[in-house]
Parts: structure tokens; sequence; C-alpha cells
């Protein structure tokens, strides 16, 4: 059940409440931001029917609920430093898999701004299945991302691998990345909860879709709404793709929750070659953004290359992407007359 | 190897050939219709270099060969009693899950005709998981789809799901589908290699792509071209869809195959709420065409009626999808200016 | 629901009682070898209760229903040439993949038979991924086999792929093999309840615990209770073995169904190497009985050589597996004092 | 490649030789504990052949190396207060899923030194996929369960969720275990290769073999060798269990690690009436040691109650183990003659 509070309840009543549910071996969380009490195995609404300081009562008939549209019917946006998310509105993240340079962040920076691109992403700490390969320039990488961005009006959106780097992401990134292999550490999510910093949260590649829902209550029920899904690729029987990128779980995910949902088709088909049609699939599917891999040079990207676009397919893919998105009906970030642009470099 | 031989070539020559190889043990086939000799294991291509009846020889890299680009670099293409099925053309296939009844049937190709739709769907044999469930209405069913077909000008397309019935479904059908679940039964595919009928395969719902492609060359291999790709969704560890319906693997196959590619959204999804975003997904992927369940009144459906379109659902899908083929350039199979028509029934 | 019928009941108000529940738009089946009407969507026990021909009704908990616990309890026995399967009973089954030619296969079954192994198994038409592959030597194949089997006193089990092999099957087989492929072919399933010879039934390389009893159903429900059950391994997202061998399954059929369950670890890993810690595993999960792949000289197997055991092999692993069923209370059908034997090859 | 140096060589030796390889835009790693170069995509023997540093060099035919049997063919054993873990040892762990109270985990312990159980496990911090469930006691459950163990002689096995908590763990543990959800989080790994406490790494229910000897290369890497495998179960598509317990991992592992591997049955199955028969049948596949979930009274505990025994159950288990561990030839760490014992509870 969830119990609504009303809004003066006082702390003492509220551990009655409590009290009363546990002591029949139930659990029974407080959700302080919310002034509600939720208790996934109570499902007697009788009990506290007439009781002074309840507003009201609902059963839970999912086991994820602030992520779902039982809760919230309206489309949630999230404005970050004047760009609108979610809703009608269509965004571009791109950029490296990880920042090498100066040169390398700084040329994809300038290169996104002259695209009227509003995100740049970029990993200082990179998860890497092999010990034994390139683990990032950790603070140094995000220093220089900051800097890129900045010079280049761009937000920063780069990946917290570990709590004890919170600090140092907060500090340099707009959105928070949360990877795949991170959607199911729930010790990370809850803090994440805590803190007024948007975050992207990666669906885990054997995640399930309730799952991952219930991963994005952990961080709403902290009270950070600002909250973004982002689709990746999960893993299936077939090796004939990197990761097999699940498109259906777009039209789901907006059928069950009011979260905006990305795809990010780089790593869904771990293949460049792929990126141009995946990208308009999930648009069509109803994306409300993507997230690309682009480098100044992919042959000698130091991860991942295999999947980055260079600079010329990538502003091919935008323009589609562009016209597309316009096509149902979407309001793009990065809307430009003409992509034809010279470049200094 | 392959070993393309020269028009002229001799029946004992090419048995000497075949000899050759398999006195090392290794299994050599010749391939009629293309007139050339298969060996998989074989890779020597010194042998026959100077033989007197070889046009040219190609070392296998891929194990899947007549259904491969480099096989054939130009896509198929497809004539159904006047239809063009592949390459630029987009078609749309409809109809109910199962052949019930007369009513049924008929007024299903009546409302598919005044749309423009040119193939109806429905099965007189059904595959069903459960032994006390629906079957089909058999040979019945198949005389009760193509009088209506003939009645509205439309092509049928209806599964075969053992060869004892081949006869019966040649006879009937303009389109043999072969369903998921006989996806690898190669006895069936080798015969379906030695007709003259169109054949739309389904991939198994756990089916890599090169066992699929595989699958493609035993029809290939017997001589018959006429084929169609058809994704109808995967098996996932997620239960929260009845399938995963692989969008990716379409931009894969035509990379990979000359062969047309659909996409089945109904199964792909076994929703009926999602079948509309994820044929829009499946035509920006590069989807040939969309194999749709509609039914006069899906909450009677026999079986699969989940999933199942009703008529006016329909009308609003068929009306996206002109569009949004058109929009990619697509020449679509059912064009008309007004879809706002009214019905007899 | 399951009406069970008395005796004597007469046709005509079988057909009554069958309308009365179809005319809701309901299925519902009569499954004469039990004189029993099952229907799996009509869940009314109070139309049919004081009917003078109804026995008893039960409604239906699970899909499957004759395979289940539920509706027998004991554990199926089968009786094969005088071996019995099933219950306390363990047994052997071993051969080729492909039977090749007489002096590999009657090679094999003396040897078998110097071991005191009761069954010889080998395909003489070969379900292969690749049609560039050994597909058998088909009749051929079947002839050797059994007159192998009939000089040195064993049993034939092989493999039907196809039902218009039925009849050459029966004729020369002791138990019909239906492979990982074929488990969903639900046209074959239903004709072999028809007759009258115990099948083998492999788990399909996808199917749910529910699909593979449901298979099992199909064929209980025409009349033929002589069936097993084998796992032979699924498929995974690992590449690291062939094949996934679900160990778990074995004590989830024996508490879900009265069937015997064998276990296949020679497809079910892939790897020879891996069949000897495999078969004692099954054996400890509480397996009724292994089949096994044996070659007298593997790496010359034209089909699935890496996971054949030599002769030497394979003696050792059955004096392993003797002693382990004993271990664990079973009744072997191949108990023999020394195997320490010499032979004529 | 892996270049292994001589040991009094210099700083800036290593230095130049990762520079060399480096400026070749190629990754190159000095692993300190072992005092050896390791570079993943450098693949050439020759430039440093005559190096007068360089005593030996290797390609890499695997991509893990320090956990591979190629690195080091003999078995790993650890001993931990006194007890062996490894080679011919087979090994017991026990405990609750959660430490709930002081009466729960001092009443268990007790028990299980009757039975000369030697090491407990109980979760202090829980990875809850619902944010709405039971997460632990967090300290004061490690402090509960030190105590606990203390008293009754048992060694404590207890997981570790963030790096954050990484000092009180190490504080109150004997082996730090790692969960299927962390198996991935190589940030956490690597840590852990730099601490002096041993380590129970649980697969990745998503994980391929090659993902999870990666991750134990990334704690062996920083030179804690004192390393422990454990299978818990993978996702599979068929929901008839909880987990999908993957018994061919285990002579898979035997066969490319010299680590030991333990079964965690409880996990791995979810279900109670499943523990039984693959705690024997993971001790037939070549199992070192076992973790079970054990609870005084199963239906009362607040997480996974489904899969734990309660004290009668296990003690028939033991009993089970301890006789089919001693046939397979292992020497088990609880062995005593008679567990008819009579407790104080």
């Amino acid at each position: 059940v969830i119990i609504y509070l009303k809004k003066e309840t006082p702390e003492n009543i509220i551990e009655d409440i409590l009290g009363n549910i546990r002591q029949g071996g139930i659990d029974a969380f407080y959700i302080e931001p919310y002034n509600l009490i939720i208790s996934h195995k109570f499902h007697n609404k009788e009990i506290f029917q007439a009781h002074p300081y309840v507003e009201n009562q609902q059963l839970l008939d999912t086991s994820y609920k602030l992520s779902s549209r039982e809760f919230k019917s309206n489309n949630t946006t999230i404005n970050i430093k004047g760009v609108e998310i979610g809703n009608n509105h269509f965004n571009m993240i791109a950029g490296p898999c990880a920042i090498e340079n100066e040169e390398q962040i700084f040329g994809t920076a300038e290169y996104l701004n002259q695209l009227d691109v509003k995100f740049i992403r970029g990993g200082a700490y990179k998860p890497r299945t092999s010990p034994y390969t390139f683990r990032g320039l950790g603070i140094e990488g995000l220093k220089l991302i900051r800097a890129a961005a900045d010079k280049y009006d761009l937000r920063v959106v780069t990946e917290l691998i570990d709590l004890k780097l919170l600090d140092e992401i907060v500090e340099y990134s707009d959105i928070i990345q949360i990877g795949s292999r991170n959607q199911s550490n729930f010790y990370l999510l809850s803090e994440l909860g805590k803190i007024n910093k948007p975050v992207l949260l990666k669906r885990g590649m054997q995640s399930k879709v309730e799952e991952w829902l219930l991963a994005a209550d952990y961080i709403l029920s902290g009270g950070n709404e600002k909250l973004i899904l982002c689709e990746r690729g999960i893993r299936s029987f077939d090796p004939s793709s990197r990761n097999l990128m699940d498109i259906g779980v777009i039209p789901l995910i907006k059928s069950l929750s009011h979260l905006p949902i990305f795809a990010d088709p780089s790593h869904g088909t771990g293949d460049a070659k792929f990126v141009h049609s995946m990208s308009l699939s999930s648009i069509a599917a109803g994306a409300n953004g993507l997230m690309i891999e682009v480098h100044p040079n992919p042959t000698k990207s130091v991860s991942d290359s295999k999947q980055a676009l260079g600079f010329s397919d990538f502003k091919t893919l935008l323009n589609s992407v562009e016209d597309l998105a316009k096509y149902f009906g979407k309001s793009c970030d990065f809307e430009i007359s003409d992509r034809n642009i010279s470049l200094s470099q």
C-alpha cells in the first residue's frame, strides 16, 4: 500500500504508522520527499482508513511506483541550463567514448557547437571488461571536458562508476551518466537520490523493464526527479551483433512511465555502420533523444573504435535525425538551417 | 570453396570433381540450379585451378552463401501476380491469425480491398503450444481464404506446418509462410527449394542470423529464389513483452543479404498497442514490408486476440505507414488518396 | 476444466457436452484414450456437476495436464524388449551421431554389447544447420543400424525428422527420437500420439519447461504413454560452450512430471572433455538415463566430432556411471563385473 | 604479449619498455606484484627478444591471463584461519541471506558449530531490486555476525556492496563476498586487488566465462591471490525457475583456471526444494565447496525466504554432501561421525 500523509503530520505519528505495519513482520518505508509511506507486502487499506493524518491510500499494483504513469501521468521534463529534455523535445548527446587528450576533446566540442549540438559526452573513468585496457584519464579528463564544454557552450554528460568519485563528477558534469554495469548498484542509486543533479540511467544489459524502473525508483524515492532513462542494447544469444538493441522497450517505457527515454545506438549496435538506421528507428519508436559516439578519428580511438562515427558521418546523421524528429512533431534542441559549414580543423 | 562450372560440363566430370574432394573425407555438393560445386571444409583453390571445366573458384568466407551479398549484390525482387516485392517496394500483408469462418474472412478481405491492400494472411493450420487450443479449420479454411482473396483481388499468404500438407498449401496460396517453429526444419526447407512458389521465411525465435541465412540457403540451393525473410520477435529474459522484436536485424540482414526483409510487429510485440510504433520503427530501420494481424473483432479472436488490430486501428496504421514509407522514398503497393471510405458492413 | 466421463458415455452425449462448452466461443477437446473432455478456458464446474455421465471434474491449474504429477502421481515406466526405463532404473543409450558405414556401426554395436549396453543410437537423417554438410545415409543407414542391433542384441534409438519418414523410422527403430528442432513441431507430435512406439522427446533449445511438457501432452493426449524426456542443452548468451546444459531441469521435471528424464551431455556440452563430469552431475541431479555419443574414431566422425567419445573413454565413463548410479540406489541396465575385456577389433 | 622482467629491473627501464610499446598507440601495463608487463594488442616478441632485463616473453592467447591455467598450472589453495580451501578440499559456507537480529544469527552460529561447519554467511548490506524492501542492518549486523562467529569458532563471509564500506567489511569479515551485481564493478575489483583479504567473487547473472575470469584478473593483477569463484545462477528465457544454475561452468572453470570454484544452489535455483539435488550435482561436477542459505525459520525470513533451508533440512543435506564429497575423494572441512546431536534450542 501507499499511504499519502497530510502535510502537517508530526514525526511521531509517522513512526507510529511505520511501527504498526512493521509489527506484523512487514517492511514499511517513509519516503520523505513525497511525504508518503510505502509498504510492498502490506495490502490492507482499512486499518488506516480513518486515521486523521492519512490523506489518501493506494494499493500497489506494480512493484515500481514513483516512475510509473499511475503515480504521475504527465511526462517529466527537465531543464538543463536552458535546454528542455522530455515530452515533445528531442535532444542529441554526442562525443567520444573516452576523453583522450586536449586536441581530441576540444576539436570535438568545437565541431558539435558548429552543428548546434548542446550536449557533449565523454568518459574520464571507463568501465572496461579487461584490466589490461585503457581506463580513462581520470580527474584530468574531467577538467578537459569541462573546459571544452565551457568554451563551446555545451553541457557535459559523463559517467560515474563509483560513489568515491561522486563529488568530482558532480562538480564537472551537467548530467551524471550511470552505465549499464551500475544499473543494479543499489547503494549508488540511493545516493544519487539525495543530490540535485540530473541523472541519465542506462539500462542494465540484462535488466528486465521492471528492474530498470525499480532502479529508477531508487533515485526518485530519494527526491531527485531529474531522471532520464537510456536504452543501450541488451545481451542475447546471437553473436552477430555486439548487443541487441531493444527498440521495443521505447514505446513500452513510454506507456509505463512518465520519464524521458533516450536511445544509444552506438552501444546498442556496437557498429558504426548501423548507427544511422537505428537512430532513425529509435525516433520512429518514440525516443526523446539520442546519445551518439563521435570521434575526430574513429580508427585511432582508444576504446570502442568500431562504433564511433567520424565528423562527416555524424553531420549526415544529424541532418537526417533533425528531419525525421520534426516529421514526428518533435522540437529539436539542435536546429540549424545550413550544416554545410567549414571548420577550422 | 565454391567451384563455378562451365555451362557444358558433362555429368561424369562433375562426379569426378565431387569424388576427388570426397576422397579426402570431405563433403562436397553439386548445386544444380546454379551449376556449381560447394564444399565447406575444402579450402584449396589450386587443385582445380587449371581444370578445363572450371570457370571460376571462390573461397568461402561465410558459412551461408547463396543468400549473401557476396554471392549476389543486387537486391532480389519478386513479382507476385503483378505486385513487386523487394528493393524499393514496400508491401503490406494483413489479416487474421486464424481463419475462423466465412463471415470473418470475407469481411476482412472486403475491408482490405477497399483500403487498397494487396495481400491477405490467415492460418488454416495453426501451430499452437498447447494441444488443448484451437488448431485451425484445415482444408476448409484454405478454401475460404482462397475464395475471399479471389473475390477481392488479394494474394494469399498462409502457413505450411508439415510437408504432408505441401500440395494443399501450394494449391491455395500465393506465398507460403514458414513459421518460427519450422525455421530449422531442414527437411521441409529442402523440399521448398524444389517448388516454384514464393516463400516467406520467418526467423526462428531462437535463431542466430547466421542460422537464419543458412536456412534461406536450404531453399535457395534447391533453385527456388522467390524468398522473403521476416523478423517476428525473438526470445529474451524479459517477461515484460511476449517477444523481443529485433529491429536491429533489419539493417543487419540488408547489409549481409540481397533478400527482402519484412517485419511482423504483431507477433514481434504480442500487443496491439505497440503495433503502430513498431511498424513505423521497422520502416525507419529499412524493412521492405509489414505483416499485420487484423481482425473484425479482436476480442472475439480465437487465437492471439491480444495482438490483433481492429479495422479502424488498422486504417489509421495504414495511413501512417504509407506516409512514412514514402518519406523514406519507398513505393507502396497500397496507395490511395482517401481512406475515409464507407464500408458495406 | 477436465471432465472425466463415465465408461459407457455414448458418443452423442460427448458431442452434447462439447457443443455446450463451445457455444460460448470456448474450445473443448475430447481426449479419447482417457475418456475425458478438456477445455482450457472453461472454468466452470457447476454446469455439469449433476450430469449423469460425468464421473468427476477438475479445474485446470497448470497448462499441461497429462504429463503432470497431479494427473498421475506414480513414475511412468516403459518396457522395451525386456529392458525397463523410468522410476528406479538407470539406462545408457550410446552410439555415433550419424550412421556412416557398415564398419563403423557394426564395430560400435559389437563394442557396446561387450560392455553390456542395451541401447544403440545413430542418425540416418541428420538435421544440419548448413545445407552444405552431410545429411545422413537415409534408409540405407536405418537398415545398417537395425542389422547391427539385431546381431548384438541392442535396441535402436534413431531420430525422426519429418512425418513423411514415419513408417520407415517405426519399422527400423525401438525408440523414436524427436530432436530439439522438432520439439515444437506440433503436427508431428500429434501423429506420434497415435502410434504404439516409445518416443524420446528432446527439449527444444529455446523451450520453457511449460512448453516442453505441453509438447509431451500432444503425444500423451493421442494415447501414446511411452514417452521419455531428454535434456540436451539450451541456448544462452555465453559462447564459452556450444550449449548450456540445464542440469536444474532434471529435478524440476521430476517434481512436475511422472515421465522419465534422460540427459545428453554430448550435445549438452558439445565437448567430449566435459562429458564425464556432466554425466555424473546428471546422475546426482536424478536423471533416469544418459545418451552419449560414441565413435570408433571421433576425429574422423563426419559430424559433431568434437563431442564424441572414443571407445576407451566411453568404457571409463561407463564404469564411473555404473558406480555412481548404484551409489544413488539405481538399478542399471548395464551391469557387468569386469569391463577390462578384449575386443576383436 | 606478456614480458616477464628480471628481478633487479630498474624503474626507468620499465618506463622505457612501456613507453616503447605505447608510442605505437597501444596500451601496456606494468603488473607490479608479478614484475611483468602486459599488453593486449602488442603481438611482437622480437623487439624485446635480446633486451638485457627481459627474462621471458609469452604471446597472449586468452584475454584473461593471471586466472588462467596457462599462467599457473597448479590449483590455488587458500588458508583461512587454519581451514584450507581449493584443490582437494571441500568446504561448506552456510547461514541466512540477511542478518536480522541477535537471536537469529547466534542461533544459526551455534547450530552450524555443532554440525562442524566452519564458515557462516550473512548479509549486513543487501542489494535489493526494489527500494521498498529490507536493505539490511548495516554496521550493527556486521558486529552481530562477528560476535556470533567468534563465540562459535566460525569464519565470516559477508558481502561488500560499495567501496565506501570496504574498511568496515574488511574489519568484520574473513572472506569478502562480491555479489552478482558487482561482478563487473571494475573500480571496486581493482581496489580489492590491493588488500590482503580473501575474496569470493560470484558470477554476474549475465556474465560470460571470459568476462568472469577477466574480473578475476582485475583482483589478481593487484596482487591479491586469495580468490574464490562462485556460480550462483544466470539469467535465462525460462521463468520456471528464478535463475538457471549453470552446473556446466564448474568443469569449464576447472579446465580454464587454477582458482577454486564454489556453487550456490540456494540462489542458483531460488527454491529450497531443489537445493539438495543441485548440491549433489555440483559436487559431482567437481565443485570445491558450497554456499547454502540456512535460517532458523525460513518462512519468517525477511528476504529470499523461499530458498532458505531450515535447520533439519540442512542437517540432512550436510550428511549427504559429506558422504558424496568423500565418494569423490574430497577432504571435507566438516567431518563428524554423528550429526544426530541435540541442541540447546
